[in-house]
């Protein structure tokens, strides 16, 4: 392998944007545009970590991708240009290498996005990807974790824990011994591939007062979104929702929804709407066929930010939730 | 150690642009300019490729903004913000990351740029530094690897060699042994912790047609460089700027003058100048300050796209040139 070949044979037909420069330059080029901002956010997945090691590599590049997607769909913004940093360890191949770039080159048409630039390097021992995105919105419309106010109510989109549930069941397969194949493969996808809802960017745009993707466990995540916006919450948890199969699982093991609501890496969108916005919020969805699900309230603080559930009781940390040290 | 007081305690003070959101959103905010567009580069470094694991952390941290600071001079950019991640092994502790994020809040205040986000994860064995940096420049100003016209002449920022000679005698101190202390630390330095020549930024501006930075040897830079011009290149190799120390261990041991042309992490500025400029650059660099070289002319490209020596010999690929594969 050699470096400017690989980014020649397989990242330069990826680079379309003008401003990559055919990756043949120091740095890419993103013109001036006086009405939109750029959103970016920046995301690192490591072999042993994020994925393992044997893990697609078509799936991993996908996934990569979306992570970052889900950051920028948080925010109202729409996908535009990405930076690609990958450290390759020895026993990766050049079949490898072309897998990944062909997740890359799928989720590209998926999303209308392109590679802008990026460094392609050898790491000793762990296959390590960091992706830089950036979104585009119009100028002044950033939607930030901080809006939400008294009243809102809370919304998330899709469907909670199938992620969660999916790794589970890959730690532990007897889980799903009452699974029927379909379900479990169902979790089992959700766990190593993520599908951020695209189609939630104008929702966010239009109704939401706060919002950020939900990444590290739904409870944890609402945690850090009242606590951003110095207000309290009261969800009810029977209204979380839950795919099927997730159902199918935890009515065989009703341990697992914690699991469902404190582990997830979900890529859907929690956010806040004003009441008086609920109705049309509803509607759009519903026309749009986009999944919504209204779970709770904010409401006003009485000394800390707490997230109280359906019966008044505040909700303590999970430890199921994610961490990294 | 625990990601989200990393951040609180060591990075949150480094994000001192609004756009950061205090590190606390999923993703940052720039704000569009009309009159200017970015310049965007990303680095990674990781330990035993780039760097040792038992570097000084506050060096590592300096040569990972370096490297891209250096790739924006190279296009003529003021670099503004940048994105970080880092992947941090078990064996990392707090006080090696207090010392990682005083190297950064030392360059911040260099270069005058700030932290704008990016993500903290653990790693199984190694160190990954992946910066991303968004530099500045007035619209359709950007200068490019492929510029270069007939005639320009050829010119080089600083000494070119210091880094590769440093790395050759932490390699094989026996090399040093009739060389000073001080020339000896001189090189080694250069090695641990390159100085890219942040004010080559408007002499790049005004006067080249092409430009890169030296960052992988000069002679296979050069020829990256014509590439990319569809020109050929003659340079007189006695004119290529050496430092003194340099010079001391050439002469002790002539064969690393290859290693000092072909084998540098330089950061130093490649660039051509048209011959009606050259007088104007020259009195601009020398009431500067600014040490620049014309190490050689462009000519036409008679079939491939050749590197000529004084002599008109062509000069082939060197074995010395960093490859990572």
């Amino acid at each position: 392998m050699d470096e400017r070949k690989i980014i020649k044979n397989l990242f330069v037909n990826l680079a379309t944007n003008p401003g990559a420069l055919n990756l043949d330059d120091d740095a890419a080029f993103l013109a001036a545009d006086k009405n939109k901002d750029s959103i970016i956010t920046q995301d690192t997945l490591i072999s042993g970590v994020h994925f393992h090691s044997h893990d697609s590599p078509y799936n991993i590049a996908k996934k990569a991708i979306r992570v970052n997607v889900s950051d920028l769909i948080a925010k109202g913004a729409t996908p535009y240009v990405y930076f690609l940093s990958i450290g390759i360890p020895k026993n990766i191949n050049t079949h490898w290498l072309e897998l990944f770039a062909s997740g890359l080159k799928d989720d590209q048409e998926k999303y209308s996005i392109s590679l802008l630039g990026g460094d392609t390097v050898s790491s000793p021992n762990d296959i390590h990807i960091t992706i830089n995105m950036v979104g585009l919105i119009p100028k002044n419309k950033m939607v930030r974790r901080s809006g939400a106010n008294i009243n809102d109510n809370l919304y998330v989109s899709g469907c909670i824990g199938d992620s969660a549930l999916g790794l589970s069941i890959l730690d532990d397969v007897s889980l799903a011994s009452n699974l029927s194949a379909i379900s479990k493969n169902y979790l089992i996808d959700s766990y190593y591939l993520p599908d951020p809802p695209i189609d939630m960017i104008r929702v966010i745009n239009d109704f939401a007062t706060s919002s950020m993707d939900v990444s590290d466990g739904l409870l944890g995540d609402i945690k850090l979104l009242i606590k951003s916006s110095s207000v309290s919450a009261k969800i009810n948890l029977k209204k979380i929702p839950v795919s099927l199969p997730a159902n199918e699982l935890i009515n065989n093991h009703t341990f697992l929804f914690q699991k469902a609501i404190n582990a997830g890496d979900d890529y859907q969108v929690l956010f806040t709407v004003p009441v008086d916005k609920i109705k049309e919020l509803e509607s759009y969805c519903c026309s749009n066929n986009l999944i919504v699900t209204n779970i709770g309230s904010i409401i006003k603080t009485i000394g800390e930010n707490e997230l109280f559930d359906e019966f008044g009781k505040s909700m303590i940390d999970s430890k199921e939730r994610f961490k990294h040290f």
